[in-house]
């Protein structure tokens, strides 16, 4: 894991970092990370490491809850190179949305490649984190993620038992993500964008119900999938803290 | 209105009160209530003003937000005596459960008839508070209830103009429910307890479809009705702190 840059403001220190092919941000306290909790965070499809809403849930849970929170560019997001592959399935999303045809099946698809390449990325990244001495082994790790980052979050933690909680946003469902959903047994938080037509509710309800996890919780809120309420926002940073704890900022 | 007893612990005053026939109780910040939001609580069936999750969510607000608190009990409930018709009714559901058959369809009829007399009885305590020198007409009312205490808020907020939020818990739902919800129009949160066989995961899907507000949020979580998660009534403060606002407390 390389550094490539870093900034700092307003209490948050931003590091971009590459390591082999996968570009990632990690963002963490001025104040330090001794025992702090850390979090990784999925961006949707077509988005990037530093999507807006990802962004904004980071800043809030270094700054609120003393997190380290590392995002990372899927396969062909943000800066890495896009397959011939990946740009038909963006394309033939393109086209279907132009002629008002509903683009879930080929999401559906997409997302399964993209999410197939990326878990291994993310242990890979996983273990870097955690031989930087300012992480460690010891810090409790969750997972944050909306539509292209739950079917990941899902596949990462079915073979991740370092993932503690999830906490996941809209996405689109297939019956490959309800199995999944099904093997899932960390606690589980789980949004759906009520008013956005592009989700189906009736699925959105379907995934809920198959999570195996003994604690788990759906929130409906009115509105789309982005932005995402402030409150929505603040509540999934207090499920982290629930199970993962906070860290020992020293405020002073 | 006639206080008939007052008692303080842990920075709580608790005083019961009568009004005519209605037998309530009221808590308030021993530290004053200047600016304090009122909040109304609704118990369910069968319990009573002092219904032990009710308690804990009237302390909670009361010490965490500096509210103050109103429980009344419904109708032959609590410290009232219940008459002919509703003693039929409790024992109708009484065989009913013994027999292992549903109560839901006999549970809508009693709510509905008890509720019906518990509005008045809501509009008479709440000018009846509001004409108390500590309350005032300016304080911003909150209505939170389980089951009887939905189907009691959804009609008194269809009367009531100054109901500005609602948070309701669990609730057995029929088309006349369902009727109310689409009229209300202040925001509203929630809950389903998700795993509690007694309530109808769809028809509590339903009715969340159904609040004709503009925002609203659904918050499903595992388990029964009771006791309800700490997190999910700390959530439901926090609701009520968004919309009418938080005391100032002086804490010192």
């Amino acid at each position: 894991m390389q550094f490539t840059s870093e900034t700092s403001s307003n209490g948050v220190v931003e590091r971009s970092f590459t390591l082999d092919e996968i570009t990632g941000v990690l963002w963490s306290p001025t104040s330090g990370t001794v025992g702090a909790p850390l979090l990784l965070s999925g961006h949707s499809g077509g988005m990037h490491k530093k999507a807006p809403g990802l962004v904004a849930g980071a800043l809030h849970s270094v700054t609120t809850d003393g997190y380290t929170v590392a995002a990372i560019d899927a396969p062909g997001h943000g800066d890495r190179p896009r397959n011939l592959q990946d740009q038909q399935w963006v394309e033939a999303i393109r086209q279907a949305r132009t002629a008002g045809e509903p683009i879930a099946p080929i999401v559906v698809d997409y997302s399964r490649s993209v999410a197939v390449r990326a878990v291994p990325e993310w242990r890979a990244t996983l273990d870097a984190l955690q031989a930087l001495p300012e992480i460690g082994v010891d810090a409790p790790v969750g997972y944050g993620g909306v539509s292209l980052g739950v079917v990941t979050g899902l596949m990462l933690a079915a073979v991740e038992p370092r993932i503690a909680a999830v906490s996941f946003g809209g996405v689109f469902v297939d019956d490959a993500l309800i199995e999944a959903a099904g093997r899932l047994t960390v606690p589980v938080e789980y949004r759906i964008p009520w008013d956005d037509e592009e989700y189906d509710r009736a699925s959105g309800i379907a995934l809920f119900s198959a999570f195996g996890s003994k604690e788990k919780s759906l929130h409906a809120y009115s509105g789309r999938h982005y932005p995402v309420p402030e409150y929505e926002r603040d509540s999934s940073a207090r499920f982290f803290t629930r199970h993962l704890g906070r860290a020992a900022v020293d405020s002073d």
